[in-house]
């Protein structure tokens, strides 16, 4: 098996998903505490750019890696791949 | 204390952000594993959408209870509350 | 028939769109001059912003002068006007 | 001068900017004739996801010319082209 295009940042990945993790149990805390709702409002956009933060590094990672095996390999692989890139980017721009 | 406005859905946006909490270990689960960028991606994608419709629940819940109560009061509290209300939204839609 | 909740914004809010359809006309410009993709991507996330600046002006003056009055009718128009409002906040964070 | 990456779609593109900046002036002719929030704001949303379509397919293209060529050529312009291409998708994800 191969290994991913995030492989070199895996750690780092590993330990902001594991922020993540906790900043979500931290925001279910809040709620339970019914804590004022634009303070957990602003809890949810801090969580939301935390986690496009990872979205933006694995997306570089598949584009020096990934993509960059792809289009060097070229012909069906290429497109293949530059499809499903495009089509990660577009989900990611419209979350 | 005065409970929140999102007080009649505090057990669904609780058993939401369990979920999401769970689907980021989820994700963490991948990257342990060395699954493909763009499976990671896609996951982060619905987590994110995920987050944003508990983010849009609290928000109507906040505009039907505390947006309602300070319009009703009128004055400096009306005018707090709604200047309050719009940063909080100008951050989601930005995030 | 009733002014809208820009009223008082309306002078303001048109400049703005005003700028906002000369940019988009400038991007145009810049494709038809086969400019570098990057330089018009951010161009484009240039007015992206600029659009969501003034959704977020008319969402300001929506929730202070139209949801402030269906909130003080109660009733009925109360939940329609949350309702609508509702609808409208969600289609931005996701657009 | 070399031409963009979005050479071949570059009638395409030119005919949606066009169509966007006409969508722009219609929500200006809209506040103009003082139409109801809401109905300016679902506008705001259409053309703001009009826009992001026109990002994407630059976006596309970008990848499929720029930095396919980029990648093939290695180097110090592999480097620099995927952390342009890294910062212009930021900027769309954020905006």
């Amino acid at each position: 098996m191969e290994s991913p295009g995030y492989a070199e940042d895996k750690e780092a990945v590993l330990k902001r998903l594991k922020r993540i993790e906790g900043q979500v149990r931290g925001i279910a805390g809040m709620v339970e505490e019914d804590r004022y709702c634009i303070e957990v409002l602003d809890q949810i956009s801090a969580v939301t750019r935390a986690i496009q933060g990872v979205a933006l590094v694995l997306l570089d990672d598949h584009m020096a890696h990934c993509i960059a095996k792809a289009v060097a390999a070229g012909g069906e692989e290429k497109d293949t791949k530059l499809r499903e890139a495009s089509a990660a980017v577009a989900r990611l721009v419209r979350s």
